[in-house]
């Protein structure tokens, strides 16, 4: 049964289950006692912290352990705009940063500070240059991912860490997406990541923190990790963080090749196999295992369900997933299609038959929910064009159905005629525009609608 | 080799173990996610969360799971003193809370919020009456310990929560040292504990959050765990945590009145084996698994380091551990003595046999002690008494060399007569009169010292 959602939680690495097995017997104990008990889990301690430094790229009193990749997050955060009150309190992260870090960034707006957000091109990496002219003399903080965590893209973190070096800005480099690959190049400040990301337990994050950055900890205090990380430390689970984080490091270069030509199948395969599809993301840079693709005309939960009916685990950035109604503040960075939105993202060890099946079965899936939601076919209908303009009333219609009401009575205006649409559902203002781009129609614009919700214009191009 | 600190982590019960290793395969999912590896992970974690409510005593929705019982007590305390921010930001503690309560409420004070500490009597328990007196209309929040984690003591939590239920103020219960005894009783309204001190793992504490109580999470916002414990959840620490709560209450009935009957053992005995021994905390109204003592002319390094080359794994609140210079704030708030403090807590399934060679290891190991550090014999030495009044130089000198220093003298003048102890450590203060009391000598009281430190007079009185 294919699990394609490592993004998510990858499964349990087995060099993770041998230590946290051999770890529950030598680690329960406090480290900070000084019995053997106390003194074999302090060692352990120690070692753990010195293999995650050395494949992080730090030094070992950098890095503190946390409960969680998020916690790390808003603990480096945190502990950096304080340390940098007097600086200013301007936060500066990418538009498509995790969720951890802009609700670290809402959190300190909703406390008197200000956030700039900077925006992405439609492959999902920043602009080194955009990113650098967002930092001014005020700013405390910058964030930006090694990878986005939905479309896979890297981002130029090196140059910017660069930028942010001649800005005099603290750079935190969110890497729980790629730390499994590989250390994060460049003068960054601060790092986090996750360990069940990479093939470790939940229940661990790291946070480092270069030296010589201004680092303040918030919340009530605790001696233990630096200060940095309240709480009994989860000992067995950061032993077996560490562990496979070198393990999986040492497969890293064969297994990655191995995955980036998986992912390049499906980048390329999809397109071709099912009609009306948007691969979204960088080709070329970006993590090796993951690839994310929406389809026109399909709603992304009854999609998973279906893909979950044939074996195949996947997330989406869709509205319309039972936990949302509004599409992945990513997809909407970015510009692109949200409606029937896959992500795939491969384990370590995914058998390249397991692909070739998704791939197999993805068209047959696409198209049975079409066909049950009425779509229409590709190609647009030669209609009678008896009128130049078509209001389509979708109000109160969730995701896809606005677009493929559009898409149904666009051949029923002539060439130069308008449709409008009039959706009240969040992800219309994203996919309308981007239906558009993909079918060559002009999207002129919105306005609001005199009967409630948005009135989308469309002109028929072709 | 006998462990004896169950107080700072027990060993891992097997139950905890099995479950552990279960939902290692079972649950490392994401519980937000559709496909069968989310939906398996979810009822795994809903079941958690109905057996951890039930030894509780709770509704599941009233109950999230923590990174760890310091983590529960943080956001326990942060929660409701933002929920309850109209009526007044007094903070209620009894003055010997763990640290991670003593902690928040410290931050709060930082933040500008108010603080009152409510004593103890000798026995480490808070009077009713004077916690009560303590509420007032602009009290936000009171916290008060199930038990004591250093001396046993258990509070009389049901009635402070009458009393607090009368004021009309929420009662946070850190339950982490009883849970795995028995529900608390009574009318509280948030309760914390933590997984590694019932048997558990480490990485697991929970909160508990009554109905009806105004709550409001701090901290950037998340998704899981009702908003109140933001990062992925550790989901086979979650489900061996519940299975093992659940697995030694069935076994707690039984296996507490032997305990007990132990702790009754090192209660009874150590005073007779033992000359100059001070046994602390409540008698009777106490956990069943521990018991803490204090010895005279003794350092709490050494003698934890001796009773650990005798095979003994305990932990003491003397200064003079690695750790700090100052005696356990707990200690202090008791007015008992601190040199040479020992906690013996005992893990589940503690053999008697381990007991009684503990108590047959015990003074040996503090006549050696003594021995190196020059103790004075048990009875003052009668000497010449040719001064009415002698000065002692301890400055510079670390406990319990300051009250060696006046034993060895206070032979040396007449009864009615004075030493004056100069000293400079912290502990001092808590000892001196200690002593006085333990050999029925008059502590007369401090005054600066002209020569730095702290000037305390005792008069001879046998």
């Amino acid at each position: 049964m294919p699990y394609f959602d490592a993004a998510s939680a990858a499964p349990l690495h087995p060099v993770a289950r041998q230590a946290l097995l051999a770890s529950l017997d030598e680690g329960w104990a406090d480290p900070a006692r000084l019995y053997r008990e106390g003194r074999r889990a302090r060692l352990l301690l120690d070692a753990a912290r010195e293999a995650a430094a050395e494949a992080v790229g730090c030094r070992p009193d950098e890095l503190v352990f946390t409960p969680s990749g998020t916690r790390a997050v808003h603990a480096g955060i945190s502990g950096s705009l304080a340390g940098r009150r007097r600086v200013g309190n301007r936060i500066v992260v990418s538009a498509v940063e995790h969720s951890s870090v802009l609700h670290a960034a809402e959190s300190h707006t909703a406390a008197g500070g200000t956030l700039t957000e900077v925006p992405v091109a439609r492959s999902g990496a920043v602009d080194t240059d955009v990113f650098a002219a967002a930092l001014d003399s005020g700013t405390a903080l910058a964030c930006l991912q090694s990878a986005n965590h939905e479309v896979g893209t890297a981002q130029p973190v090196a140059e910017v860490a660069e930028a942010c070096r001649a800005a005099g800005v603290p750079l935190l480099v969110d890497a729980a997406q790629s730390l499994g690959w590989g250390p994060v190049e460049g003068g960054w400040s601060l790092l986090a990541a996750s360990a069940h990301k990479w093939g470790g337990p939940a229940g661990v994050g790291l946070l480092a923190v270069r030296k010589g950055v201004r680092f303040a900890p918030q919340g009530p205090s605790d001696e233990r990790e630096s200060g940095r990380a309240p709480g009994f430390e989860n000992l067995p689970a950061i032993v077996a963080a560490a562990a496979s984080l070198r393990a999986g490091r040492a497969e890293a270069a064969a297994e990655g090749a191995r995955l980036r030509a998986l992912v390049d199948r499906i980048r390329a395969r999809v397109p071709e196999l099912v009609p009306d599809v948007e691969v979204v993301g960088d080709p070329v840079r970006r993590l090796p295992h993951l690839v994310t693709f929406s389809c026109l005309y399909v709603d992304g939960e009854t999609l998973l369900h279906e893909l979950d009916r044939e074996g195949f685990s996947v997330s989406s950035g869709s509205s319309c997933t039972s936990s949302t109604l509004t599409p992945s503040h990513v997809l909407r960075a970015m510009g692109v299609l949200s409606e029937g939105n896959v992500r795939v993202s491969l384990p370590a060890g995914t058998a390249a038959e397991d692909v070739d099946r998704f791939l197999d079965v993805l068209p047959g899936v696409v198209a049975g929910v079409r066909e049950r939601l009425g779509a229409p076919a590709s190609a647009p209908a030669a209609g009678a064009a008896d009128s130049a303009s078509l209001v389509v009333d979708a109000l109160g219609r969730r995701c896809p159905i606005p677009v493929i009401e559009l898409a149904k009575v666009i051949g029923d205006v002539p060439v130069g005629g308008t449709v409008t649409v009039l959706a009240d559902d969040a992800a219309a203002r994203l996919d309308i525009p981007a239906w558009c781009e993909m079918r060559g129609q002009e999207y002129v614009g919105e306005s609001p609608s005199e009967r409630g919700g948005v009135a989308y214009l469309v002109r028929r191009l072709t």
